[in-house]
């Protein structure tokens, strides 16, 4: 039977007093997700695309609530399938009862807990997820569109799952439908998953960018959690960034209608730049913004990032005078050095000098990497 | 829906087709537990007391076979709670359903997956483990002799549950009853669990030398085993060595019934003598078994372990002319150093010399540990 | 020969252009101790008791400002002893030439580099460090006396060191003499060592406090420091955490005078209340400070720890009406939970409750835990 | 003053005898390099181009046999510069020093040291290595070609080192000059860095097999050596695998000369296929050789691989009849799946199949893999 056990300490050889001597257990425990907030809005970590037992995922539903707040996530949806229940001969299928039972697990430990459904059809549209739902049995409809057009007048947030995903598209390349069209003209497509599980679609960001889409980026989790992501090596779910006025529920579907998200995965940011830049700039802190240089002499400036994110840079423009590091790990916790040089000439006084790298994993656009600038005040001093 | 995805590296910024691009997967392997066989024996790693979601257990069946192909073992059994179904309101009871769920993987990763139950009653008796059943339904029965009794009709080996749980002993202390006496009178009872998840019995350890019963360590887990063990940094589930003569379900049960098991539990080993000092032994070896020796002089003996067990070392008896390291730890997998010093003294010529430790984490009684010797030879040189 | 190599990625079997192929370096990068500031101080991270090859040390001086920079520390002494020099037939005493040398890579990275001597004699005075000297080589003196009167016109710091250490006091008891209260009434000893490497004396913790001393915790490193500590792996090595009303030489010699430090060694604090309360206190943020409990109800209070000391807290007093987690680890950079439940009495209204715990492992005496208290606001509603 | 210090376990609060405590130390142990042998030799890891304070490395001599014993190295080479002695004025210049000093470590922790020197001239023929001298102070001579010729007198093995240095070859393309051939006619250069620390030259690669030399693979270390590597997490400097009959020094001198040898770095194998297809076969072990297979049944080979690397492979050839895994990494000391699954045609019977895969990270020529082929009995049962 399961229960909470006391914890006596082992004490090896030197025991007298015979009882149960416990060994140290695994400790539960949240570890957060280190990124910034930006101006005016929490930066709330999500999650939302998740299975659970009642269709064929293969957790019972708090533990999806457990997995959710030891790895620092502030939000997650519950979404099985509607139309996919392969466990239906042992446990009947009951489309609201996994979000009934991870929410109070959710409620215990201050993780939000969504409601939401997976609705699963053949390409087009494909798969849908739709959250913020009132009730999943509703959607168990013969026809896509009522089960959409359902969904829709439950208030639900509606987004297209992995539109690349080999099952549906064989050659993985995204492939947008007139069906497509139809449901954002009628409002009842607001989002695209540009990241699923361990998937990114190019497509899919540009799709968002173009038609003003939500981006997503989602687990699509199945097993335990820890069997698809190392999480104590430092490896991580994707995850949907919500830009959200408070951490509550109302406040993510806010910002969910409203677009303010950015894609979370493998240590890389995607999104608009509007958010990124500034998750970018508020990770990163210069220690020594102003620095005197002889010539030829080099100095270091020192980058702090206090983000879990390694950012990847690379210099975009050759900088007057000064020699630098042109390409530059800025390592997830730590501080690293930008050598920078000058040489034989320059004349004296001080300057301001930007040194503008490309943040290589840190897209606003497909294959466009950020441009960020290091700002610092440099003193020219001694004739060249 | 869930489906093997193709995986293309992820080329960054240079790719050019457009296409689903997947992140690199963290990846499924078994990671063995190192421990060597024993003479005549090979020393499989099992553990059989598992819940799933159908008694109190949170994860589908097939995931404990995926979980302990990974962790290296080789038999598992599920043994859900015949008496205690929390979840049957949504999950109808089917005593005999997690092990055929589970089966099929372990078959495919040939992991052997036994069938059992957890019959779970007041103490006394408490709790009991039967495995190798038939057929677990017949044991969903009114009193608790009929289900041992049905058990033991059906073949099954007979192990009595965590006995100094809190749940049932509220100090701790294992307490054995006359009905206890009356099971192994019968022939009804086999074993005792020394140590179930963080917690250790001495009185059952003690048990089991006094009684001729089999010890048992199981992990009785109930979450998903990754919340509960930290295993990539070399946290274990606690497991029954089982010394058998083949690596089959038969060999199995033969020697579980001739109490051929030890206890791997947080890198410690509990059992028999026979069992667990070749297991010492062999996981041991002196890479340079001679040296030689000038009066006063050092020299180091190079001890490496093959085993996952960091074995803790505590010199038991003093050595004549020599003096050599009293504390020292043979970190798993790796070589450690034994300083072995000549005094002044200790006639010329060639000794077989005995370094007798005792193995603080070896125990061969309750609070008695393996005492075992290194053994090398001396050549005395030049006069003391 | 040694030069900074540009690196190209290695671009497996896809290369054409044949030219050197750089694999990924280990990054150098600065790993922060995460320790808060207190109010009015800035917390330094400082090791004033190093050694190089300028005596019977293994590594270059100018390591010694890269290990220091890496590790996240703010400065350092460098040395050397003064009576003591193994490697003098191939490296001629030169008492100031390791301070040189270790100089300019300090400034180059923002280290403090002291130039520091240790006066080595035998037990009394045993041996002594100074630091902030002008010029170690007027230490190079017959009478011990002559050398520790020189340090004090230089204005140096002076400690004793490793007063417990088994070359001078064989059974590892520290022991007070005359001479040591000679040199404190002259002024001419300012502190003591109460850790030194992986030792701690509490019989020097204690003299710190009755005698008014400066409290200090070094690591008296030799080799090159990876080999005695696993810093990746979260081991450290002993610092004084300095209490300075600046980052500069003069602060910090300052602070040193004023006692304003404490000793970080292990993950263990020792110092004196007034600068370990704060630590403990700025480290921990409860982030559900307010909580409603009906009868028999469980909540959980989550407890986050900022700082990189995995606090160890056992509860030094019931809570009347609640009942509360007895030990919980803090977990570094992590969330815990407390647990707290209410029993079936308890007054309707609002509390405040304050949860007293001895935090083990910060000491603030010999064997004296600091008392902390969680403070939470308590709503019990519903009667009992 | 260092000394051994003896180790008392802290007890934190519950000590009443005050004394020292000593806190758990860094173990010092060694990891082995976990590489098979090879029919007829044993493979033995070695870096020949080391550098210590007697040039212009960082460390003490002895600390090289010590990093070598704890990395699992059997032998090194000390080769500091003899022509660029940039500490002289402080530690004045003696060529056989180093090794005099490191020599007597390396035996007590039964490490080979060898006596090295390296001749640092401009390009051509830029730095070689002259490794088993008998006095390297002959080789300070003003002409190179005088130092080589005295190396040669000396029997020393020669070789040249990082070809396509960026420091000697701005565009980072060895190039080979007359002089090269020169000294290849006259027997005084026997050797190539094919691998020097974290650069790898292909042309250095094809050189060798074209021109029948020795292939090295060495760190070139200056710094402390966990500076530059990131050993407890898995990185490893760069090593030649030496194939000798004995593990003495004269048996390493004979293979070099023999070119018994092979380029270990960054987890990859670079050599001659004599010595790479064993090292892969014997790494790796198919755990169930026997299989059958019904029509589109898929099952599961399980291939472990014993050894340090993760060997990265890629199907080489279509199977007929079967669909396997294209792609696959066989985890170091882990086992990993090949799955098999048949079409719905094939014969029924028993076939021997061969899997072939390019191991993409064992090159047996610049660009070339190894294709190795997993072998299975596959038994077609039922009729397609």
């Amino acid at each position: 039977m399961k229960l909470t056990k006391h914890a006596t300490p082992w004490l090896g050889l030197t025991l007298v007093v015979v009882s149960a001597v416990s060994l140290e257990a695994h400790p539960r425990a949240r570890t957060p997700v280190r990124l910034p907030d930006v101006p005016g809005y929490l930066t709330l970590k999500c999650d939302f695309h998740i299975h659970t037992v009642f269709s064929d995922g293969s957790v019972w539903p708090d533990i999806r609530s457990e997995e959710a707040w030891r790895e620092g996530l502030d939000a997650i949806a519950i979404t099985d399938h509607i139309e996919y229940q392969p466990h239906k001969a042992d446990l009947p299928t009951q489309h609201n009862r996994s979000h009934e039972i991870a929410k109070p697990r959710g409620d215990e430990l201050r993780v939000t807990v969504i409601r939401g459904s997976e609705i699963t059809r053949q390409m087009p549209p494909g798969h849908l997820n739709a959250i913020f739902l009132e009730d999943a049995t509703r959607l168990d409809t013969t026809e896509w569109r009522d089960a959409v057009g359902e969904a829709h007048r439950q208030g639900a947030f509606i987004f297209w799952n992995h539109p690349g995903w080999r099952g549906q598209q064989p050659n993985g390349v995204a492939k947008w439908y007139e069906e497509h069209t139809d449901l954002v003209t009628r409002g009842w497509l607001h989002g695209i998953e540009v990241v699923n599980g361990r998937e990114y679609y190019p497509e899919a960001h540009a799709w968002c960018l173009e038609k003003n889409l939500t981006m997503l980026s989602n687990s699509d989790v199945h097993n335990p959690l820890n069997l698809d992501y190392d999480v104590p090596a430092g490896d991580h779910r994707p995850l949907t960034l919500v830009f959200a006025r408070e951490n509550t529920p109302g406040a993510i579907r806010e910002a969910l209608f409203d677009r303010r998200t950015a894609v979370y995965s493998d240590h890389r940011l995607v999104g608009r730049e509007v958010f990124l830049r500034p998750l970018f700039e508020r990770s990163i802190q210069l220690r020594n913004p102003e620095v005197s240089l002889r010539p030829k002499q080099r100095v270091y400036l020192q980058l702090h990032n206090d983000s879990d994110v390694p950012f990847e840079l690379e210099l975009a423009d050759d900088v007057p005078d000064l020699s630098v590091t042109r390409d530059l790990t800025l390592h997830a916790g730590k501080t690293t050095l930008l050598s920078l040089q000058r040489g034989a000439g320059g004349d004296p006084g001080e300057r301001e000098v930007a040194i503008t790298y490309r943040v290589k994993n840190v897209l606003v656009g497909p294959y466009e990497a950020l441009k960020a600038a290091v700002r610092v005040k440099v003193r020219f001093v001694g004739a060249p």
